[in-house]
């Protein structure tokens, strides 16, 4: 009798690890679990049918959710894991990844629009928490316009209203009202804020005026829209600042441009270029752009990770503000502005970069939680006591780790196999996993696995509180030194136009002699373009079509532009004056 | 001939002094004032009269800025001081001190639109601060969901459609195209975040789910609109979490009140009374609302703190957010959920409360700048060695301070007096300042000035340490008892209907046996509306015309309600049920 009740708790333990494991998998694969199981007593059969009648409802509420129109007319798949390899298909990768890591929710009621959900939040908070820091350190204060434009302030600046009119929100009405005169939502603050600036800057003495504030703005763009990397609403900080003169300006431009590198390799572990952008590419208005610029190696592409923009005297012209030159009486002088901005862009880039197979790869810097705990080698053999005396242990090596300033969770979930939670933290991005089990207790040693290069070890208890802080700063830069490696591989200095697509197509950025002419940088779009009417060739794969654009001028020329060089484009007659660096691009 | 050099020195300074002293008050008072020097020299005089030429230039800047158009046509003036006294001209008075103190700009372009500056969003992050580190102690995690909402879900909950249409702004073209469907702004996010929580919470398990986000809101009011207390746009954080069960969800709706009491309390030193609202005063689509109420002494009014709200299940409901009852296989029921806000509403009340004929009196816990510390007792007879050696012991005494956690600033510019410092100091409303003169250096002391209470003294230098942070938190514990006691003496209970209109009329707000009907509610509204075509009467004076409403149901009965004791109301033959808090409100 003690035996047919020992083995009728097994079958239902079967069951249940079986049914928690394909969690909201498949109603069927549950049902087929509990088939299989041979009752040896008709309340375990029947508790097994239960537990399968249970998963399937899941199921099928999954199912009725997964077939709810998702963005782009995408399904969402509720399995566990990546169900495509980075490798293979990485747009439906990256998709994955952002939505299964719970970083992620698509805003079925308006396509281009995105859930920030809390690991999202937490990343940004480190983010904002750390550049506030520094900029409160120069003196920058904390601001908070309104989110509406009147059309009238956005015309002042040509170039401005241009750049930005195609992508506006208008709001027509409110309540059951047409409003007499619309308004748009701010796709960036400049007009919203200027005509202040002109009526709070009266003399010198109010020089620097800086400001900044946290927001979102709207941009509704046509273009396709991605997770992080391209929404039509998203969070950003804006600076605006104001100065007497051109080199005060300058001096802050480039200021700000390292606090976003290092956002970039200090606490994501991306590398970036710093560079100027072009006429072309630079911001709508303004006098000249910085940028930071990175790169995905998965598709070779370049992408924009932050602007710091000098606007020079355009706006402070078109909105009049001016202060009394301070060494000459009586002659007035248009102030010299900045803006500058930093969006949850980053974090795109930052999964794009690090993720795996596997799920998402967090930096240590920025992970909610650093590391995970999880007891292993507990079986139903385990005594009730043995199980809470081993659970006692691992909550003080939690402990331990916290003390030492570690960010540390435990996984004690009741029914999930010591594998599956592992899925489960990986795709999480976790960077450290620590196992504890019976045999690592008797040895004093916890063991750990890597999320970014999966090695195995193990760590005496007793020097956990130093020696998890420094793998943690080792993953934090093996992290950092890879992407690099990878970038320098692929920024590729070509002095021979022939080299330039097959360069793109091998996924490298290419950085080439260039005339600096804005037509000359339309033409070499176009010429980079594949022209599939044209010239029909099958063995140029679809991706390739993209034309390449200027990335940046980099600060760090690769080598000097020789005496009489020619621009690469071939069409082009005017001598070269910097290597700049293009590629396909987000 | 040194004589008359040095009498040409003292005129010019003379004229500085005095220029600087009206700096954009008026151009005529300064030239009055050169005109009244008697130049011992032609240099001097006509410097004079070219400081007085730019400061009637600066006058005339001024003059073209304040009669632009601002938000309700008032105009701005920019002297500095106040122009009304708190007494005459409440509304005026609040208007100067938020646009004087640097906490508010209003936003010309669009009425009912506020800038929010430094001075405030200081005082906004100290909050968002503490009452983020009390949710994520009790596991509420930060989100973002977008700004847009569509149609339908907002649709999906009757009374909370109804509550909310009319304010809501629509989004109905983007660039130049018209949207298919309009997207109305957030009003408030129930609508935009509920459908996820439906497709998050799968069992009983994923509860309690809690999320919290800061952002703005847009409710576009007909009502007149005014800086912190009603905006169009307003800053805020909105709770939204979901419960398994009622009780669970009840404990969470007071201790969330209880952190928004403690906003006010413990952080801005603002008395509040916690209570319920009535069915006329609850959330839209809500089960019902819990609040902390305020009052403002200077016309009496009571006004809404902040709100609580348990919805119960009439959200879960209508987006269907469903679990399995851990108690009953196969039973699903619906969860329970809450929503909670607070708002830059409170520091609007704040400021009404605390702020004198002098302008902004901060409490020091939520004061950018805690202390001032301003040189007094330099003359033009002091030697630069002497006024060096002075102001290296005051940046030594502000030292101190900042070492105690003091949040200490100093005031060393050049060309002020002293009074006009104290003076631009006590606009700001910082808390205390300290003068600090040749004498008081002799003494060992520094002479101060508290802002709240005008009480002057000395503290030797060697005890700023731990003196300095004693009177600070005595100011602060001082501002909340002279509220509370102002509070406690105008909340009045009121057992006969002939005393409520001149109980009103004094500035109280009362509290009344009452039978809790909407309709009886509506009637006592009605009753209390001095309704001028049908009983003029000279003597009640016009703001006097405004009905009261029910304020809160106060947890803390002022009595218990006698056996059969009626409803105020005298058209009203109900039984009383419990004591309200009535008053004309905001």
């Amino acid at each position: 009798m003690a035996e047919t009740i020992e083995k009728a708790k097994d079958a239902v333990a079967a069951v249940t690890e079986q049914v928690k494991n394909v969690v909201v998998g498949s109603g069927e694969q549950a049902k087929e679990a509990a088939d299989e199981v041979k009752g040896p007593s008709k309340s375990a059969q029947k508790k097994a049918e239960k537990e399968a009648k249970k998963a399937a409802e899941k199921a099928a509420k999954a199912a009725k959710l997964a077939a709810a129109p998702a963005a782009g007319g995408k399904k969402q798949d509720d399995t566990i894991g990546l169900t495509v390899t980075k490798a293979d298909n990485f747009p439906q990768w990256y998709q994955e990844v952002v939505l299964k890591s719970e970083m992620i929710e698509y805003y079925t009621e308006i396509s281009g629009f995105f859930v920030m959900r809390p690991a999202t939040m937490y990343i940004w908070n480190v983010i904002r928490k750390w550049f506030t820091e520094r900029i409160e350190a120069m003196g920058v204060d904390e601001t908070n316009f309104p989110m509406f434009l009147s059309s009238k302030s956005l015309e002042k600046e040509k170039d401005h209203v241009e750049g930005f009119a195609p992508e506006l929100a208008w709001v027509t009405k409110a309540g059951d009202k047409d409003l007499e005169v619309p308004v748009a939502v701010r796709p960036t603050s400049e007009a919203v804020m200027y005509p202040y600036y002109s009526k709070w800057i009266r003399s010198h003495r109010d020089l620097p005026l800086r400001l900044n504030q946290w927001n979102s703005v709207v941009r509704w763009e046509a273009k396709q829209t991605t997770p992080f990397l391209r929404a039509r609403e998203f969070l950003w900080q804006e600076g605006h600042t104001a100065h007497l003169t051109e080199k005060l300006a300058g001096e802050e431009v480039l200021e700000i441009l390292e606090l976003y590198a290092g956002v970039y390799e200090q606490l994501l572990a991306v590398p970036v270029v710093r560079g100027t952008k072009t006429e072309n590419e630079k911001f709508a208005g303004g006098y000249y752009t910085t940028t930071v610029e990175g790169y995905i190696p998965s598709n070779g592409r370049g992408i924009q990770g932050a602007t710091s923009h000098c606007l020079g005297q355009n706006f402070s012209k078109m909105f009049d503000i001016t202060v009394e030159d301070p060494a000459e009486k009586g002659k007035h002088i248009n102030v010299w502005q900045n803006s500058w901005g930093l969006s949850t862009r980053v974090i795109g880039v930052m999964v794009m970069i690090h993720g795996d197979d596997k799920g998402l790869v967090l930096p240590p810097r920025i992970a909610k939680n650093q590391v995970v705990v999880i007891p292993v080698g507990i079986t139903k053999s385990t005594t009730p006591e043995a199980k809470a005396a081993h659970e006692e242990q691992l909550q003080s090596i939690k402990a331990t780790l916290k003390k030492a300033g570690v960010r540390a969770v435990d996984d004690l979930r009741e029914g999930y196999t010591p594998g599956w939670k592992f899925s489960d933290w990986e795709l999480k991005g976790v960077p450290l996993r620590i196992e504890f089990g019976p045999k690592d207790a008797a040895n004093e040693v916890v063991s750990f696995a890597r999320r970014d290069t999966g090695e195995k070890g193990t760590i005496p208890i007793a020097d956990l509180a130093t020696k998890v802080p420094e793998l943690l700063e080792t993953i934090q830069s093996d992290l950092y030194k890879k992407a690099e490696k990878s970038f320098d591989e692929h920024r590729i200095v070509i002095d021979d136009w022939e080299k330039v697509v097959p360069a793109l197509d091998a996924k490298n950025v290419v950085q080439i002699p260039f005339c600096l002419e804005p037509k000359c940088e339309d033409k070499i779009k176009e010429l980079t373009t594949a022209k599939h009417d044209q010239e029909p060739d099958a063995s140029v794969p679809q991706a390739a079509s993209m034309g390449m654009k200027s990335l940046c001028i980099p600060f760090k020329q690769p080598k000097e532009v020789a005496e009489g060089q020619k621009c690469l484009n071939p069409e082009c007659q005017a001598l070269a004056k910097k290597y700049v660096m293009f590629g396909r691009s987000y």
